[in-house]
């Protein structure tokens, strides 16, 4: 029988967990500070509240579940995996609408699956740390967004990042202005998202063959194309006044984002990058991406979506969100080097272990009052030792500080011998003064 | 389109997540402290790894994945999602062989899921809280997996409860005494198992329904009687001894329960109950289980199984593990009034909001401000104040302490007008002396 996890998922031994504690521990304390709440859904939904929400191309991703009992055999699935945060959370705003209040900001912390062909960084199971904001249209929320995103990557220690935002109405503008057919528009934004992985010749081979004329190809390619020497934030929202200012959707679109400018005074890194798309569709607003210099594709993203919300509760709730790749960040910082060893290895402060088995009972007493002394950590041996070796390995495994050695003598004087892991010295004590012994620094 | 979640599964509103994390943080810290390791594995397993482990009866309930791709129209399931903590430890025990520690004690608190008929207080989603050590068959572990319960139980507040132990061997040992055959024991073991939903005469109907002689199930009926006048462990051990002591099984597991029990010194509520049966078939030595005062059923249980992981990894690894069960406990704690209003209840220090447009920036940096100023919880309304009553509104939801008013005046003089939610006073203060008023307890 194969011991391994299933294609595209992962074990996570205690370091990985650790690394991942320690990430989603800075972004909860950070999200806290901001006033969002934490909310979770089931891993599985109705399946009818999942597909048709996410393209055809999402609906094949969708792992779905067999319908229990005599109906496995007919193949009949009536549940599916959580595929994103989004989707549930919409479902949850309009069930619990008379219980929550108008304004609502919540994070939610957890797995989502896709059924994708695995790939490296593309996992079947990843979690995703989302922040949504219900009931304002207001240019606040998506500041207080990118604040508390930026606050989260300073934190975790990252230094060269962009917080690119975009708007629709923009883009629509742009589309306009390069006069894109309707019909060719949602293509459009899908190719332009793909830019950094297929360049422009992949975004133009892909709308002329759907039928774009070369000439519209090049005025969208040219009016979308960002100048890594990027400019103000300012001067590229009056830049694209003077070009497509006189088109309605893209001159709301502008104010909007001079707005989120203007809020974002106290935050770093944000740029106006009118190169951003986007794919998914829902998007109305706003639209928002973490870029980090010398990293392709993006460690999170978002943007305001004023009507997926109406899909459930028929009700238009304004929202916006944005997401956090976890899987992304922790391939990056561990690339880089970004997690002290404090952070991904356990250590014990001291491993009691008995010589004799008339020895167990005060190791066991020992090891408990030690625990109850405070916040020491403490591993119990649970093999009466007959060679050190072996202690000394787990030991070493353990990363203890200290070895506290109860044989016969010292069970007999109710004392402790405590060996001092780096020095390797031994001191034998009362049993009631190893706890403060240790608990010196 | 429904709204509501799964059918058995339950969405965790604000409250219901603080609850969770505030149990889960005591447990996580108690275990940390005695050197268990966290980890965690996929919530999708290969189906072959899950059936076949937890009977015929399990097997049903296990959730099956469709196969992705053109595999769907046929029905076939290749996953299937955890149906318990233990099995996929088994399986990480098996792969991570030569990576792991000998001796190896980890902790593992995720969801599980069952295709059970939901009912009160049994969900289709529940999370389990796993502990389990491997390596070592010394009565030690048992002692301090039960310290450790122990302390858990007691951080969370309650006082009465018994963690109850008895042995396989020991149960071998009554089943012999009784004269139940080889082939209905393990039906005994089940049947007693349920003795505290269906009493003594459900247990008797069900074994003579097998074939079980009427005067062989009054024999075990009569020694597996429990005394809730619960005698010392020792005297408990020592009666036993003097029935069933000439069976081998027996006298070596009454050995084992009363080392466990000598460890157990400084472990309060540890009895020996030889009426304990637990229906898992894997266990192979001692068998303990948490019984609360006044409560039917039992907030978790475990015992060791020294077989298991063999199944996976060829070579036997001694093993031994206590599960608690989460939302039981939720349960118990909710229904008791356990949980203080602190922990229930979110509360931000101050709501932030701005009186008109021309105020959003100001209030938009006082916020972050504040927010950086330590551990200020701020909360920033995002829509310009028309109405003070929409204000007042929200920050009685969010049970904010102040608020943090900016309107053009205070803009003008670089002041913050905040008004305590309490006394409903005003102050006007600059707006750099605002995080050490708020800070002041």
């Amino acid at each position: 029988m194969s011991t391994q996890p299933a294609r595209g998922m992962r074990d996570y031994l205690p370091e990985d967990v650790r690394r991942r504690d320690y990430v989603v521990g800075i972004i909860r304390e950070v999200y806290d500070r901001y006033g969002f709440e934490p909310l979770e859904t089931p891993a599985a939904e109705n399946i009818e509240t999942l597909l048709g929400k996410y393209g055809d191309e999402g609906n094949k991703l969708v792992f779905k579940i067999l319908k229990r009992g005599e109906h496995e055999a007919s193949g009949q699935a009536d549940l599916a995996l959580r595929y994103d945060l989004t989707v549930p959370f919409a479902r949850v705003v309009a069930e619990y609408q008379a219980k929550l209040p108008k304004i609502f900001k919540r994070y939610q912390i957890q797995p989502v699956w896709r059924a994708d062909r695995p790939a490296r960084g593309r996992f079947r199971e990843f979690y995703q740390c989302d922040i949504d904001a219900i009931g304002s249209t207001s240019p606040v929320v998506e500041a207080e967004q990118l604040a508390a995103v930026s606050e989260i990557l300073n934190k975790l220690g990252f230094e060269q990042f962009s917080l690119r935002i975009n708007h629709r109405g923009v883009l629509a503008g742009m589309l306009t202005w390069a006069e894109v057919p309707e019909l060719l528009r949602s293509d459009a934004l899908v190719a332009l998202d793909k830019r950094d992985k297929i360049g422009d010749e992949g975004v133009r081979a892909e709308l002329t063959s759907r039928g774009l004329s070369d000439s519209s190809a090049e005025r969208l390619l040219t009016i979308t194309a960002f100048l890594p020497a990027a400019l103000e934030a300012e001067d590229e929202i009056n830049n694209l006044r003077r070009q497509i200012g006189h088109i309605q959707a893209a001159a709301d679109g502008l104010d909007n984002l001079e707005h989120i400018v203007r809020l974002s005074s106290t935050t770093s890194h944000v740029i106006v990058d009118k190169s951003l798309a986007r794919g998914l569709s829902y998007y109305t607003g706003a639209i928002m991406e973490i870029s980090v210099h010398d990293l392709p594709g993006s460690l999170g993203g978002g943007g305001r979506y004023d009507n997926l919300i109406g899909m459930f509760s028929g009700a238009q709730v304004p929202a916006c969100g944005f997401s956090l790749g976890l899987e992304r960040i922790l391939v990056v910082m561990q690339e880089r080097g970004m997690f002290t060893d404090e952070i991904e290895q356990s250590s014990v402060d001291v491993v009691v272990a008995a010589l004799e088995e008339g020895a167990q009972v005060a190791a066991m007493e020992t090891a408990i009052e030690l625990r109850k002394s405070g916040k020491l950590r403490v591993d119990l041996y649970p093999d009466v030792v007959r060679k050190m070796d072996k202690v000394f390995k787990h030991v070493d495994h353990r990363r203890a500080r200290f070895i506290a050695i109860i044989g016969g003598d010292e069970v007999a004087s109710g004392t402790v011998t405590v060996r001092d892991v780096a020095t390797k010295t031994k001191v034998t004590m009362p049993r009631s003064e190893v706890a403060s012994f240790i608990g010196e620094p």
